[in-house]
């Protein structure tokens, strides 16, 4: 398994695919491609916090409910229109929450602390400088790196990009994934099933794996098992993906044809032809001229766990999710787990709170051949290293987490 | 608080608001409408699970490395086709991994324990009934209930459907959500910025905090704080929406009309008029003739605050994800952190480590009128009761996450 890895990285650097610009309204959940600098002030101008009186603090100094200061209201500032006054000394201006303040003015006093009369308002609070004023920039300052690149944008990054004026965001291209399922025995789900036929699972679960891990899936659907179909069908992926998956059809039996194919398709070819790993054995790598390709064994669970193992992390990386970590939990062994022999071991577990409030991870049991129902309801797998016989019952294991988290996953 | 959230109860019961079906492909994250039971078993047939030989396991009993047991080659199990031959006592059949069991036989032999000479297969090794065989029905059976309604839809549940035949998923509609802006002081992004004016951040930060919680935003843009021009964009957004959020316009200023509007356009009308609540004070709801309108604050880290508050809830229940409990984790207040008096407080919060690996929650200060910088930099929001006067420094606290957790966000 650690032989693979390695043949993989030294065969292919997967690299973000390009980039695009978006609407805001199509940026949720997109990975912004580069840093956003801000074009301007946020706010623009100093703005009032409240509804009052916009004044030079100074002429408010020793003001006090019994003390009152009169000014000389001179004129009325609006909100979202350039104001008409000049605040003098001893003057003052109406003015309301969000409205520039106007200039010669450096505070507001609130309307509550406040007594109209006529063209008199009586001020019976003192404000100091900036009281009551959002200044212009501090929120953001024009030059300011406000957003980094690779950062997932949610509602709140949306917002700062609104504030800016943006209207579109520079984010990373999905990567495009062909996928195609083999098998003489695979059908498309709708079809009428023959005796001996089983729907396809794989190119259906494998499109939904692409686009939690942030690829454009692109199903190609099923592909017959014969030398000129497949052919035909690995040129058509070539020529629209970044990325390529087929699953079925590398099984140990006599029709196993798709890496003798792959080989005459381009450079290098096939690079990883199994790997010692349970499940997953015959899982076939390789890189075509700059495209890598995973050939899947056609039972699901197998095809997905190792999708989750080899194929998830360069889609990753090539949709600009460079940042993101693998998603583990610690957990106590329910049970005594054992390794295939001189296999890298993958074992499926629930997991589950004991008694005592530990997280306990119990083997959701593979089934013969890769049961789909198995990945359903497993939340995660154990690793169990190929130098190990077993993991033992109670032992801390490190679960590497199978699903999206949602929120109704988590709470504590 | 508690009363104002009493009231929208009392006035609304969020429900789903219908169902649709869709492709497959269009499936991955929607949440099941309905408990999907089988329509057939899964696999549909007995499978080997090898390549090999099918036999009747009975004939193999005795056989081991040194006395082969001597069957009769009778024809050859193809992957995809109904088996040609019928597995008599004595007799055998060539099958390969996922092909149908012929009629008569109950195990397979692998083709490492037998040997293979003209008409004769030497078996090397007994089998029992059921060996390298998987039952048909053994991972899903006819009739099972293998997903359950309100199931959101992943990778793996895609795959069940599929392997079901299921074309189409039947899910809950996504609750269309109209979103408008109002403010003589805010203009569309894009635009040339005047004095006065600043970029409308709540339409478009609204627009994904709705798509997060799995509804469908309807962006009506900046609507004039104008008595007709209000009415009749709130109109249009009630003969689109199944629920409606304004934002801005509902301050205690001078230009306040959307609360008069609503309560001539259905009943009950305005049922909460402002909130002791800091941020977020002049938050209006209204249900007109059975939809919801949240007139937020025009700042936007109340109105994004608020949306979490007290619209989230509504969306993700009129979505069909009722399952969905808060997401909150525990943590340590690094400050003493202090509440307005006599309302519920809001503090955002910023997650960290400390030296010991305990979670802390640092304060973000709010700004004046609620910069939008604040809520991209905060984690979650820690609630302050009213009756309390303050959080003191290294007190537990329950912190309210605001973002959706990527996968980036986690690991141990």
């Amino acid at each position: 398994m650690d032989e693979a890895k390695l043949t993989i990285a030294r065969n292919f650097s997967p690299k973000p695919v390009g980039t695009e610009s978006v609407p805001l309204e199509d940026a949720y959940n997109r990975i912004l491609a580069e840093d956003v600098i801000a074009p301007l002030d946020v706010p623009p101008f100093d703005r009032s916090t409240v509804d009052g009186y916009a004044v030079k603090a100074e002429d408010t100094f020793g003001a006090d409910e019994n003390h009152p200061i009169a000014l000389t209201l001179c004129g009325r500032v609006r909100v979202g229109e350039p104001p008409n006054v000049t605040i003098e000394r001893g003057a003052t201006a109406e003015t309301v929450t969000g409205a520039p303040l106007p200039e010669g003015a450096d505070a507001v006093v609130m309307f509550e602390d406040t007594v109209h009369r006529e063209s008199t308002v009586l001020v019976h609070t003192a404000v100091s400088r900036g009281d009551n004023v959002m200044k212009a920039g501090s929120d953001i300052y024009k030059g300011e790196t406000v957003l980094k690149k690779e950062l997932r944008l949610t509602a709140y990054e949306i917002g700062v990009l609104a504030a800016l004026g943006v209207t579109d965001a520079k984010v990373y291209k999905r990567p495009k994934v062909a996928i195609s399922s083999t098998g003489a025995e695979v059908i498309e789900p709708g079809k009428s099933l023959g005796h001996g036929k089983i729907y396809d699972i794989n190119a259906h679960a494998l499109s939904g794996a692409v686009i939690e891990c942030g690829g454009e899936p692109i199903n190609l659907g099923i592909v017959e098992d014969e030398n000129q179909k497949m052919r035909t069908a690995l040129k058509q992926a070539f020529s629209v993906a970044d990325l390529v998956i087929t699953s079925g059809g590398v099984s140990v039996g006599p029709t196993d044809i798709i890496p003798k194919i792959l080989d005459t398709l381009g450079k290098p070819g096939v690079i990883v032809y199994g790997i010692a790993i349970k499940p997953g054995k015959p899982t076939t790598v390789a890189v075509i001229d700059g495209t890598p390709v995973f050939s899947l064994p056609g039972n699901p669970t197998s095809a997905l766990l190792i999708f989750q193992l080899l194929v998830r992390p360069v889609i990753v990386s090539m949709a600009g999710r460079r940042g993101e970590r693998p998603r583990t939990v610690k957990a106590i062994s329910a049970t005594r787990m054992f390794a295939a022999r001189g296999r890298r071991t993958f074992v499926t577990v629930h997991l589950a709170k004991d008694k005592a409030g530990r997280r306990v991870a119990a083997q959701v049991p593979l089934g013969l051949s890769g049961a789909i129902t198995t990945l359903s309801k497993a939340d995660g797998y154990i690793e169990i290293h190929e130098s190990q016989q077993f993991i033992d019952a109670k032992e801390e294991v490190t679960v590497h987490l199978l699903k999206p988290t949602f929120a109704s996953d988590e709470g504590e």
